[in-house]
Protein backbone atom coordinates (compact mmCIF):
# COMPACT_ATOMS: atom_id res chain seq x y z
CA UNK A 1 0.00 0.00 0.00
CA UNK A 2 3.07 2.35 0.49
CA UNK A 3 6.00 3.04 -1.54
CA UNK A 4 9.09 2.69 -0.46
CA UNK A 5 10.15 6.22 0.87
CA UNK A 6 13.37 8.39 1.13
CA UNK A 7 13.83 10.42 3.60
CA UNK A 8 14.46 13.90 2.38
CA UNK A 9 16.27 14.85 5.25
CA UNK A 10 18.80 12.41 6.41
CA UNK A 11 19.15 13.48 9.78
CA UNK A 12 15.60 12.68 10.43
CA UNK A 13 16.09 10.49 13.32
CA UNK A 14 18.27 12.93 15.52
CA UNK A 15 15.26 15.31 14.32
CA UNK A 16 12.64 13.43 15.47
CA UNK A 17 13.99 13.04 18.84
CA UNK A 18 15.04 16.46 19.48
CA UNK A 19 10.83 17.56 18.94
CA UNK A 20 9.92 15.16 20.63
CA UNK A 21 12.36 15.92 23.61
CA UNK A 22 9.99 19.35 23.45
CA UNK A 23 7.04 17.92 23.91
CA UNK A 24 6.82 17.94 27.45
CA UNK A 25 3.02 16.17 27.39
CA UNK A 26 4.93 13.21 26.18
CA UNK A 27 7.59 13.74 28.93
CA UNK A 28 4.45 13.79 32.03
CA UNK A 29 2.73 11.23 30.48
CA UNK A 30 5.55 9.06 30.24
CA UNK A 31 5.88 7.96 26.69
CA UNK A 32 8.89 6.89 25.38
CA UNK A 33 10.27 6.55 21.40
CA UNK A 34 10.29 2.70 20.85
CA UNK A 35 11.65 2.99 16.75
CA UNK A 36 11.81 5.22 14.30
CA UNK A 37 12.41 4.00 10.41
CA UNK A 38 10.96 6.22 7.40
CA UNK A 39 7.22 6.87 7.53
CA UNK A 40 6.97 4.91 10.75
CA UNK A 41 7.40 5.58 14.42
CA UNK A 42 6.54 3.59 17.57
CA UNK A 43 6.09 5.14 20.81
CA UNK A 44 5.55 3.14 24.27
CA UNK A 45 3.12 4.62 26.59
CA UNK A 46 2.99 3.01 30.24
CA UNK A 47 -0.14 2.86 32.31
CA UNK A 48 -0.65 5.73 34.69
CA UNK A 49 -3.61 6.06 37.34
CA UNK A 50 -3.19 9.55 36.94
CA UNK A 51 -4.46 9.77 33.44
CA UNK A 52 -7.42 7.63 33.40
CA UNK A 53 -11.03 7.36 33.03
CA UNK A 54 -13.81 6.65 35.84
CA UNK A 55 -13.66 3.14 35.06
CA UNK A 56 -9.83 3.00 35.85
CA UNK A 57 -8.90 2.71 32.11
CA UNK A 58 -6.73 5.09 30.63
CA UNK A 59 -8.59 8.07 29.31
CA UNK A 60 -9.56 8.79 25.56
CA UNK A 61 -7.55 11.58 25.49
CA UNK A 62 -4.30 9.87 26.94
CA UNK A 63 -4.91 7.31 24.17
CA UNK A 64 -5.56 9.89 21.18
CA UNK A 65 -2.20 11.36 23.03
CA UNK A 66 0.10 9.26 21.92
CA UNK A 67 -1.09 8.36 18.61
CA UNK A 68 -1.38 11.35 17.56
CA UNK A 69 1.98 12.15 18.30
CA UNK A 70 3.29 8.70 16.68
CA UNK A 71 1.18 9.82 13.42
CA UNK A 72 3.17 13.47 13.66
CA UNK A 73 6.54 11.65 14.14
CA UNK A 74 6.14 9.28 11.34
CA UNK A 75 5.28 12.29 9.04
CA UNK A 76 8.16 14.37 10.59
CA UNK A 77 10.34 11.50 9.35
CA UNK A 78 9.74 11.91 5.75
CA UNK A 79 9.59 16.33 5.53
CA UNK A 80 12.02 18.52 4.44
CA UNK A 81 14.66 19.98 6.65
CA UNK A 82 13.50 23.26 8.25
CA UNK A 83 9.70 22.28 8.35
CA UNK A 84 7.59 21.86 11.52
CA UNK A 85 4.44 19.35 11.47
CA UNK A 86 0.99 19.92 13.18
CA UNK A 87 -1.86 18.31 13.48
CA UNK A 88 -4.81 19.45 11.00
CA UNK A 89 -7.17 17.02 12.42
CA UNK A 90 -7.52 13.55 13.50
CA UNK A 91 -10.28 10.33 14.07
CA UNK A 92 -10.37 7.69 16.46
CA UNK A 93 -12.11 4.48 17.12
CA UNK A 94 -11.89 3.31 20.55
CA UNK A 95 -11.78 -0.41 20.01
CA UNK A 96 -11.15 -1.93 23.68
CA UNK A 97 -10.61 -0.53 27.00
CA UNK A 98 -7.57 0.86 27.43
CA UNK A 99 -6.19 -1.35 30.32
CA UNK A 100 -3.17 -3.42 31.04
CA UNK A 101 0.48 -2.23 31.84
CA UNK A 102 1.20 -0.32 28.77
CA UNK A 103 0.50 0.46 25.10
CA UNK A 104 2.40 0.65 21.93
CA UNK A 105 1.14 2.98 19.67
CA UNK A 106 2.35 2.52 15.80
CA UNK A 107 2.30 5.43 13.47
CA UNK A 108 2.88 4.94 9.91
CA UNK A 109 2.25 7.30 6.80
CA UNK A 110 -0.46 6.00 4.31
CA UNK A 111 0.32 8.98 1.89
CA UNK A 112 3.09 11.38 1.93
CA UNK A 113 2.89 14.93 0.62
CA UNK A 114 4.56 18.49 -0.12
CA UNK A 115 1.75 19.91 2.12
CA UNK A 116 -0.46 17.14 3.89
CA UNK A 117 0.46 13.85 4.75
CA UNK A 118 -2.08 11.00 5.98
CA UNK A 119 -0.81 8.60 8.76
CA UNK A 120 -2.60 5.60 10.69
CA UNK A 121 -1.73 4.85 14.34
CA UNK A 122 -3.01 1.53 15.94
CA UNK A 123 -2.96 1.15 19.52
CA UNK A 124 -1.91 -2.32 21.09
CA UNK A 125 -1.36 -3.12 24.26
CA UNK A 126 1.54 -4.48 25.23
CA UNK A 127 2.86 -6.44 28.19
CA UNK A 128 0.37 -9.40 27.79
CA UNK A 129 0.26 -12.88 26.10
CA UNK A 130 -2.02 -11.76 23.81
CA UNK A 131 -2.02 -7.92 22.46
CA UNK A 132 -5.48 -6.33 21.71
CA UNK A 133 -5.48 -3.40 19.46
CA UNK A 134 -6.88 -0.74 21.36
CA UNK A 135 -7.69 2.17 18.96
CA UNK A 136 -7.01 3.51 15.39
CA UNK A 137 -6.46 6.94 14.74
CA UNK A 138 -6.48 8.51 10.93
CA UNK A 139 -4.37 11.80 10.77
CA UNK A 140 -4.02 14.86 8.79
CA UNK A 141 -0.86 16.33 9.20
CA UNK A 142 0.27 20.11 7.81
CA UNK A 143 3.80 20.42 6.89
CA UNK A 144 5.22 23.95 7.47
CA UNK A 145 8.30 26.18 7.13
CA UNK A 146 9.62 25.78 10.58
CA UNK A 147 8.71 29.33 12.22
CA UNK A 148 11.42 31.44 13.68
CA UNK B 1 -31.74 21.48 15.72
CA UNK B 2 -31.68 20.35 19.12
CA UNK B 3 -35.13 19.36 20.67
CA UNK B 4 -36.12 20.35 24.15
CA UNK B 5 -34.54 17.27 26.34
CA UNK B 6 -35.63 16.42 29.60
CA UNK B 7 -33.46 14.13 31.14
CA UNK B 8 -34.55 10.89 32.11
CA UNK B 9 -32.33 11.14 35.79
CA UNK B 10 -33.34 13.97 38.10
CA UNK B 11 -30.11 13.40 39.33
CA UNK B 12 -28.02 14.41 36.62
CA UNK B 13 -25.87 16.94 37.49
CA UNK B 14 -25.08 15.24 40.79
CA UNK B 15 -24.15 11.67 38.55
CA UNK B 16 -22.01 14.25 36.76
CA UNK B 17 -19.90 15.47 39.13
CA UNK B 18 -19.61 12.03 40.73
CA UNK B 19 -18.30 10.65 37.70
CA UNK B 20 -16.10 13.61 37.28
CA UNK B 21 -14.31 13.14 39.91
CA UNK B 22 -13.34 9.57 39.68
CA UNK B 23 -11.42 10.92 36.19
CA UNK B 24 -7.95 11.42 37.36
CA UNK B 25 -6.70 12.75 34.10
CA UNK B 26 -8.96 15.49 34.52
CA UNK B 27 -7.87 16.56 37.46
CA UNK B 28 -3.98 16.02 36.50
CA UNK B 29 -4.98 18.22 33.73
CA UNK B 30 -6.53 21.11 36.13
CA UNK B 31 -9.86 20.71 34.37
CA UNK B 32 -13.21 21.70 36.50
CA UNK B 33 -16.72 21.88 35.67
CA UNK B 34 -18.02 24.84 34.11
CA UNK B 35 -21.85 24.47 33.56
CA UNK B 36 -24.28 21.80 33.60
CA UNK B 37 -27.54 21.33 31.94
CA UNK B 38 -29.47 18.70 30.22
CA UNK B 39 -27.56 18.21 27.04
CA UNK B 40 -24.55 20.79 27.92
CA UNK B 41 -21.28 20.59 29.81
CA UNK B 42 -18.84 22.90 29.80
CA UNK B 43 -15.21 22.35 30.93
CA UNK B 44 -12.45 24.94 31.17
CA UNK B 45 -8.96 23.47 30.97
CA UNK B 46 -5.98 25.97 32.30
CA UNK B 47 -2.69 26.37 30.29
CA UNK B 48 -0.87 23.90 31.58
CA UNK B 49 3.63 23.92 30.36
CA UNK B 50 3.89 20.34 31.02
CA UNK B 51 0.82 19.05 28.71
CA UNK B 52 2.50 20.89 25.40
CA UNK B 53 3.49 19.76 21.78
CA UNK B 54 7.04 21.52 20.34
CA UNK B 55 6.10 24.98 20.05
CA UNK B 56 4.90 25.33 23.39
CA UNK B 57 1.15 25.49 22.65
CA UNK B 58 -0.98 22.73 24.70
CA UNK B 59 -0.44 19.28 23.33
CA UNK B 60 -3.59 18.18 20.85
CA UNK B 61 -4.08 15.89 23.05
CA UNK B 62 -4.70 17.36 26.14
CA UNK B 63 -7.31 19.56 24.07
CA UNK B 64 -8.91 16.45 22.79
CA UNK B 65 -9.04 14.95 26.42
CA UNK B 66 -11.28 17.95 27.74
CA UNK B 67 -13.19 18.38 24.29
CA UNK B 68 -14.16 14.05 25.18
CA UNK B 69 -15.13 14.64 28.40
CA UNK B 70 -17.31 17.70 27.75
CA UNK B 71 -19.17 15.79 25.30
CA UNK B 72 -19.24 12.61 27.30
CA UNK B 73 -20.49 14.46 30.52
CA UNK B 74 -23.01 16.17 27.79
CA UNK B 75 -24.40 12.62 26.75
CA UNK B 76 -24.05 11.41 30.36
CA UNK B 77 -26.80 14.08 31.71
CA UNK B 78 -29.30 12.29 29.37
CA UNK B 79 -28.70 8.95 30.39
CA UNK B 80 -30.91 6.88 32.35
CA UNK B 81 -29.65 6.01 35.71
CA UNK B 82 -27.38 3.13 36.19
CA UNK B 83 -25.77 3.55 32.96
CA UNK B 84 -22.40 4.38 32.03
CA UNK B 85 -21.13 6.24 28.81
CA UNK B 86 -18.01 5.23 26.68
CA UNK B 87 -16.41 7.33 23.71
CA UNK B 88 -17.19 4.96 20.62
CA UNK B 89 -14.83 7.19 18.50
CA UNK B 90 -14.45 11.25 17.98
CA UNK B 91 -12.92 13.54 15.19
CA UNK B 92 -11.22 17.27 15.61
CA UNK B 93 -10.03 19.51 13.71
CA UNK B 94 -7.66 21.89 15.19
CA UNK B 95 -8.53 25.33 14.22
CA UNK B 96 -5.86 27.64 15.75
CA UNK B 97 -2.54 27.08 17.83
CA UNK B 98 -3.59 26.10 21.20
CA UNK B 99 -1.93 28.95 23.06
CA UNK B 100 -3.25 31.31 26.13
CA UNK B 101 -3.91 31.26 29.38
CA UNK B 102 -6.98 28.91 29.26
CA UNK B 103 -9.49 27.13 27.40
CA UNK B 104 -13.52 26.58 27.63
CA UNK B 105 -14.69 23.11 26.35
CA UNK B 106 -18.54 23.22 25.60
CA UNK B 107 -19.85 19.61 24.67
CA UNK B 108 -23.45 19.56 23.77
CA UNK B 109 -25.90 16.94 22.16
CA UNK B 110 -26.48 16.92 18.39
CA UNK B 111 -28.63 13.97 18.69
CA UNK B 112 -29.78 11.90 22.08
CA UNK B 113 -30.38 7.99 21.40
CA UNK B 114 -31.15 5.14 23.75
CA UNK B 115 -27.55 3.38 22.79
CA UNK B 116 -25.76 5.97 20.87
CA UNK B 117 -25.45 9.69 21.93
CA UNK B 118 -23.94 12.33 18.97
CA UNK B 119 -22.06 15.30 20.66
CA UNK B 120 -20.30 18.28 19.46
CA UNK B 121 -17.72 20.03 21.52
CA UNK B 122 -16.33 23.73 20.73
CA UNK B 123 -13.08 24.33 22.57
CA UNK B 124 -12.48 28.31 22.85
CA UNK B 125 -9.44 30.30 24.10
CA UNK B 126 -10.60 32.13 27.40
CA UNK B 127 -9.15 35.24 29.17
CA UNK B 128 -8.76 37.16 26.55
CA UNK B 129 -10.63 39.74 24.80
CA UNK B 130 -11.54 38.05 21.41
CA UNK B 131 -12.23 34.79 22.57
CA UNK B 132 -10.82 32.30 19.38
CA UNK B 133 -12.07 28.29 17.98
CA UNK B 134 -9.05 26.38 19.03
CA UNK B 135 -10.89 23.34 18.16
CA UNK B 136 -13.80 21.73 17.26
CA UNK B 137 -15.14 17.95 17.89
CA UNK B 138 -17.73 15.87 16.68
CA UNK B 139 -18.04 12.32 18.92
CA UNK B 140 -20.44 8.94 19.05
CA UNK B 141 -21.21 7.88 22.44
CA UNK B 142 -22.54 4.63 23.54
CA UNK B 143 -24.42 4.24 26.79
CA UNK B 144 -24.11 0.85 28.55
CA UNK B 145 -25.62 -0.87 31.79
CA UNK B 146 -22.89 0.71 34.61
CA UNK B 147 -20.86 -2.77 34.85
CA UNK B 148 -21.00 -3.46 38.81
CA UNK C 1 -18.37 31.54 16.46
CA UNK C 2 -17.15 32.90 12.96
CA UNK C 3 -16.11 36.42 12.22
CA UNK C 4 -17.07 38.38 9.52
CA UNK C 5 -15.91 36.85 6.00
CA UNK C 6 -15.18 39.29 3.00
CA UNK C 7 -14.85 37.40 -0.22
CA UNK C 8 -11.87 37.33 -1.85
CA UNK C 9 -13.45 37.66 -4.92
CA UNK C 10 -16.22 39.64 -5.76
CA UNK C 11 -17.59 37.39 -8.37
CA UNK C 12 -18.15 34.45 -5.53
CA UNK C 13 -21.38 33.68 -6.38
CA UNK C 14 -20.66 33.24 -10.39
CA UNK C 15 -17.63 31.04 -9.83
CA UNK C 16 -19.70 28.55 -7.45
CA UNK C 17 -22.76 28.11 -10.06
CA UNK C 18 -19.91 28.07 -12.91
CA UNK C 19 -18.13 24.79 -10.74
CA UNK C 20 -21.46 23.51 -9.68
CA UNK C 21 -22.77 23.54 -13.07
CA UNK C 22 -19.03 21.16 -13.79
CA UNK C 23 -20.10 18.47 -11.08
CA UNK C 24 -22.00 15.98 -13.67
CA UNK C 25 -22.58 14.30 -9.84
CA UNK C 26 -24.69 16.68 -8.46
CA UNK C 27 -26.98 16.63 -12.25
CA UNK C 28 -27.30 13.49 -11.92
CA UNK C 29 -28.77 13.42 -8.32
CA UNK C 30 -30.98 16.03 -9.28
CA UNK C 31 -28.93 18.61 -6.61
CA UNK C 32 -29.95 22.36 -6.82
CA UNK C 33 -28.37 25.52 -5.33
CA UNK C 34 -31.01 26.82 -2.61
CA UNK C 35 -28.06 29.63 -1.21
CA UNK C 36 -25.20 31.27 -1.89
CA UNK C 37 -23.89 33.60 1.08
CA UNK C 38 -20.03 34.18 1.60
CA UNK C 39 -19.23 31.68 3.57
CA UNK C 40 -22.37 29.62 3.38
CA UNK C 41 -24.09 27.47 0.72
CA UNK C 42 -27.29 25.51 0.45
CA UNK C 43 -28.09 23.11 -1.75
CA UNK C 44 -31.55 20.48 -2.37
CA UNK C 45 -31.68 17.05 -2.72
CA UNK C 46 -34.66 15.06 -4.17
CA UNK C 47 -35.60 12.09 -2.49
CA UNK C 48 -34.71 9.57 -5.24
CA UNK C 49 -35.81 5.82 -5.82
CA UNK C 50 -32.67 5.04 -7.54
CA UNK C 51 -30.15 6.31 -4.41
CA UNK C 52 -31.23 4.11 -1.68
CA UNK C 53 -29.53 1.49 0.54
CA UNK C 54 -31.33 -1.73 1.18
CA UNK C 55 -34.54 -0.46 3.19
CA UNK C 56 -35.53 2.10 0.95
CA UNK C 57 -34.03 5.57 2.29
CA UNK C 58 -31.28 7.77 0.89
CA UNK C 59 -27.78 5.83 0.53
CA UNK C 60 -25.18 6.90 3.14
CA UNK C 61 -22.93 8.04 0.18
CA UNK C 62 -25.68 10.15 -1.72
CA UNK C 63 -26.52 12.23 1.55
CA UNK C 64 -22.34 12.53 2.25
CA UNK C 65 -22.45 13.81 -1.64
CA UNK C 66 -24.49 16.45 -1.16
CA UNK C 67 -22.98 17.49 2.24
CA UNK C 68 -19.55 17.25 0.73
CA UNK C 69 -20.73 19.49 -2.16
CA UNK C 70 -22.27 22.34 0.28
CA UNK C 71 -18.97 22.27 2.31
CA UNK C 72 -16.85 22.61 -0.52
CA UNK C 73 -18.70 25.45 -2.41
CA UNK C 74 -18.82 26.99 1.21
CA UNK C 75 -15.46 26.95 1.19
CA UNK C 76 -15.12 28.57 -2.58
CA UNK C 77 -17.30 31.45 -2.01
CA UNK C 78 -14.33 32.56 0.17
CA UNK C 79 -11.49 31.59 -1.82
CA UNK C 80 -8.84 34.02 -3.95
CA UNK C 81 -10.07 34.27 -7.64
CA UNK C 82 -8.21 31.45 -9.96
CA UNK C 83 -8.16 28.93 -7.21
CA UNK C 84 -9.90 25.22 -6.86
CA UNK C 85 -11.32 23.67 -3.95
CA UNK C 86 -11.02 19.81 -3.14
CA UNK C 87 -12.07 17.83 -0.10
CA UNK C 88 -8.94 16.73 1.32
CA UNK C 89 -11.11 14.40 3.81
CA UNK C 90 -14.53 14.64 5.68
CA UNK C 91 -16.69 13.22 8.52
CA UNK C 92 -20.42 12.48 8.48
CA UNK C 93 -22.47 11.59 11.93
CA UNK C 94 -25.50 9.69 10.29
CA UNK C 95 -28.70 10.87 12.96
CA UNK C 96 -31.69 9.85 11.44
CA UNK C 97 -32.44 7.39 8.87
CA UNK C 98 -32.62 10.10 5.20
CA UNK C 99 -36.15 9.27 4.40
CA UNK C 100 -38.66 12.02 2.81
CA UNK C 101 -39.58 13.89 0.27
CA UNK C 102 -36.38 15.80 0.10
CA UNK C 103 -33.14 16.94 1.98
CA UNK C 104 -31.51 20.44 2.63
CA UNK C 105 -27.70 20.56 2.64
CA UNK C 106 -26.20 24.02 4.93
CA UNK C 107 -22.53 23.98 4.62
CA UNK C 108 -21.21 26.46 6.20
CA UNK C 109 -17.58 27.84 7.00
CA UNK C 110 -16.07 27.42 10.51
CA UNK C 111 -12.76 28.55 9.91
CA UNK C 112 -11.44 29.80 6.35
CA UNK C 113 -7.53 29.63 5.69
CA UNK C 114 -5.37 30.26 3.35
CA UNK C 115 -4.20 26.95 2.72
CA UNK C 116 -6.91 25.30 4.56
CA UNK C 117 -10.55 25.40 5.16
CA UNK C 118 -12.84 23.80 7.75
CA UNK C 119 -16.52 23.50 6.87
CA UNK C 120 -19.42 21.50 8.72
CA UNK C 121 -22.65 20.75 6.75
CA UNK C 122 -26.19 20.05 8.59
CA UNK C 123 -28.59 17.89 6.21
CA UNK C 124 -32.41 18.09 7.32
CA UNK C 125 -35.29 16.70 5.65
CA UNK C 126 -37.61 19.24 4.06
CA UNK C 127 -41.01 19.31 2.62
CA UNK C 128 -42.38 18.15 6.59
CA UNK C 129 -44.01 19.70 9.34
CA UNK C 130 -40.93 18.74 11.66
CA UNK C 131 -37.65 18.79 10.11
CA UNK C 132 -35.64 16.21 10.72
CA UNK C 133 -31.25 16.69 10.89
CA UNK C 134 -30.23 13.97 9.34
CA UNK C 135 -26.83 14.11 9.06
CA UNK C 136 -23.93 16.78 9.93
CA UNK C 137 -20.58 16.58 8.16
CA UNK C 138 -16.95 17.84 9.35
CA UNK C 139 -15.12 18.30 6.08
CA UNK C 140 -11.33 19.80 5.36
CA UNK C 141 -10.75 22.19 2.51
CA UNK C 142 -7.80 22.61 0.43
CA UNK C 143 -7.47 25.23 -1.39
CA UNK C 144 -5.10 25.35 -4.35
CA UNK C 145 -3.92 27.31 -7.52
CA UNK C 146 -6.55 26.35 -10.82
CA UNK C 147 -4.54 23.76 -12.96
CA UNK C 148 -4.77 25.27 -16.42
CA UNK D 1 -4.08 -7.52 14.42
CA UNK D 2 -7.78 -9.35 13.50
CA UNK D 3 -8.61 -12.80 15.01
CA UNK D 4 -9.92 -15.51 13.02
CA UNK D 5 -13.56 -14.81 12.48
CA UNK D 6 -16.09 -17.13 12.37
CA UNK D 7 -19.38 -15.72 10.74
CA UNK D 8 -22.40 -16.67 13.04
CA UNK D 9 -24.77 -17.23 10.10
CA UNK D 10 -23.43 -19.95 7.49
CA UNK D 11 -25.57 -18.24 4.80
CA UNK D 12 -23.66 -14.86 5.41
CA UNK D 13 -22.48 -14.58 1.79
CA UNK D 14 -26.35 -15.25 0.14
CA UNK D 15 -27.51 -12.83 2.65
CA UNK D 16 -24.99 -9.94 1.45
CA UNK D 17 -26.26 -10.58 -1.92
CA UNK D 18 -29.33 -10.37 -1.43
CA UNK D 19 -29.02 -7.18 0.26
CA UNK D 20 -26.82 -5.20 -1.77
CA UNK D 21 -29.38 -6.30 -4.57
CA UNK D 22 -31.73 -4.05 -2.92
CA UNK D 23 -29.17 -1.34 -2.84
CA UNK D 24 -30.63 1.07 -5.88
CA UNK D 25 -26.99 2.85 -5.43
CA UNK D 26 -25.24 0.76 -6.28
CA UNK D 27 -26.90 -0.39 -8.86
CA UNK D 28 -26.97 3.04 -10.37
CA UNK D 29 -23.04 3.49 -9.85
CA UNK D 30 -22.42 0.35 -11.38
CA UNK D 31 -21.04 -1.32 -8.53
CA UNK D 32 -20.49 -5.12 -8.61
CA UNK D 33 -19.66 -7.46 -5.97
CA UNK D 34 -15.87 -8.77 -6.22
CA UNK D 35 -15.43 -10.84 -3.22
CA UNK D 36 -17.19 -12.05 -0.18
CA UNK D 37 -15.43 -13.43 2.75
CA UNK D 38 -16.08 -13.49 6.45
CA UNK D 39 -15.25 -10.07 7.66
CA UNK D 40 -13.87 -8.93 4.20
CA UNK D 41 -16.13 -7.67 1.03
CA UNK D 42 -14.68 -5.95 -2.14
CA UNK D 43 -16.35 -3.68 -4.37
CA UNK D 44 -15.59 -2.61 -7.77
CA UNK D 45 -16.89 0.75 -9.04
CA UNK D 46 -16.34 1.69 -13.22
CA UNK D 47 -15.19 5.48 -14.10
CA UNK D 48 -19.13 6.91 -14.42
CA UNK D 49 -18.79 10.68 -16.40
CA UNK D 50 -21.96 10.92 -14.77
CA UNK D 51 -20.78 10.75 -11.39
CA UNK D 52 -18.02 13.78 -11.34
CA UNK D 53 -16.49 16.85 -9.68
CA UNK D 54 -15.67 20.02 -11.33
CA UNK D 55 -13.05 18.31 -13.13
CA UNK D 56 -13.54 15.32 -14.20
CA UNK D 57 -12.76 12.80 -11.35
CA UNK D 58 -15.21 11.06 -9.65
CA UNK D 59 -16.93 12.70 -6.85
CA UNK D 60 -15.25 12.08 -3.51
CA UNK D 61 -19.05 11.29 -2.31
CA UNK D 62 -19.62 8.11 -5.37
CA UNK D 63 -16.23 6.82 -3.76
CA UNK D 64 -17.42 7.08 -0.42
CA UNK D 65 -20.44 5.19 -1.42
CA UNK D 66 -19.14 2.35 -2.58
CA UNK D 67 -16.44 2.56 0.24
CA UNK D 68 -19.51 2.77 2.89
CA UNK D 69 -21.04 -0.25 1.03
CA UNK D 70 -18.02 -2.06 1.49
CA UNK D 71 -16.96 -1.78 4.67
CA UNK D 72 -21.55 -2.34 5.83
CA UNK D 73 -21.35 -5.79 3.68
CA UNK D 74 -18.10 -6.52 5.39
CA UNK D 75 -19.87 -6.03 8.83
CA UNK D 76 -22.92 -7.86 7.80
CA UNK D 77 -20.83 -11.09 7.03
CA UNK D 78 -20.09 -11.17 10.54
CA UNK D 79 -23.74 -10.53 11.96
CA UNK D 80 -26.19 -13.07 13.38
CA UNK D 81 -29.28 -13.96 11.40
CA UNK D 82 -32.52 -11.70 11.21
CA UNK D 83 -30.06 -8.75 11.81
CA UNK D 84 -29.56 -5.22 10.11
CA UNK D 85 -26.64 -2.99 9.17
CA UNK D 86 -26.40 0.63 9.19
CA UNK D 87 -23.87 3.25 9.32
CA UNK D 88 -23.52 5.40 12.49
CA UNK D 89 -20.82 7.06 11.04
CA UNK D 90 -17.86 7.39 8.32
CA UNK D 91 -14.41 9.55 8.13
CA UNK D 92 -12.65 8.91 4.75
CA UNK D 93 -9.34 10.84 3.75
CA UNK D 94 -8.46 11.75 0.19
CA UNK D 95 -5.62 10.76 -1.06
CA UNK D 96 -5.25 10.50 -4.60
CA UNK D 97 -7.59 12.15 -7.43
CA UNK D 98 -9.74 9.62 -8.61
CA UNK D 99 -9.60 9.31 -12.14
CA UNK D 100 -8.81 5.86 -14.44
CA UNK D 101 -10.97 2.97 -15.69
CA UNK D 102 -12.45 1.50 -12.51
CA UNK D 103 -11.93 1.49 -8.70
CA UNK D 104 -11.86 -1.31 -6.31
CA UNK D 105 -13.25 -0.70 -2.43
CA UNK D 106 -11.54 -3.01 -0.08
CA UNK D 107 -13.32 -3.11 3.60
CA UNK D 108 -12.48 -5.22 6.07
CA UNK D 109 -13.62 -5.78 9.47
CA UNK D 110 -11.00 -4.33 12.28
CA UNK D 111 -12.90 -5.15 15.35
CA UNK D 112 -16.55 -7.17 15.63
CA UNK D 113 -18.85 -6.44 17.80
CA UNK D 114 -22.14 -7.35 19.32
CA UNK D 115 -23.72 -4.15 18.56
CA UNK D 116 -21.27 -2.00 16.81
CA UNK D 117 -18.69 -3.10 14.50
CA UNK D 118 -15.63 -1.06 13.34
CA UNK D 119 -14.43 -1.25 9.78
CA UNK D 120 -11.56 0.16 7.19
CA UNK D 121 -11.96 0.47 3.42
CA UNK D 122 -9.26 0.84 1.05
CA UNK D 123 -9.79 2.45 -2.12
CA UNK D 124 -7.52 1.37 -4.98
CA UNK D 125 -7.72 2.31 -8.87
CA UNK D 126 -7.86 -0.39 -11.09
CA UNK D 127 -7.03 -1.38 -14.88
CA UNK D 128 -3.53 0.50 -14.33
CA UNK D 129 -0.03 -1.14 -14.18
CA UNK D 130 0.84 0.44 -10.80
CA UNK D 131 -2.64 0.55 -8.60
CA UNK D 132 -2.98 3.90 -6.38
CA UNK D 133 -4.34 4.24 -3.08
CA UNK D 134 -7.40 6.96 -3.69
CA UNK D 135 -9.16 6.99 0.04
CA UNK D 136 -8.91 5.40 2.99
CA UNK D 137 -12.27 5.33 5.42
CA UNK D 138 -12.75 4.08 8.71
CA UNK D 139 -16.41 3.37 10.00
CA UNK D 140 -18.32 2.48 12.82
CA UNK D 141 -21.65 0.21 11.88
CA UNK D 142 -24.81 -0.76 14.09
CA UNK D 143 -26.16 -4.13 13.92
CA UNK D 144 -29.76 -4.12 14.84
CA UNK D 145 -32.48 -6.61 14.54
CA UNK D 146 -33.98 -6.43 11.39
CA UNK D 147 -37.09 -4.36 10.75
CA UNK D 148 -40.26 -5.82 9.73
Amino acid sequence: MRNAVIPKDPAYEARVRESFSRQSHMATLGVAIAFIAPGEVHLTLPFGAQFCQQNGFMHAGAIASVADSANGYAAYTLAAPDTDVLAVEFKINFLAPARGPGFLARGRVLRPGRTLTVCQADVFTTGAAAQTLVATMLSTIIVRPRER
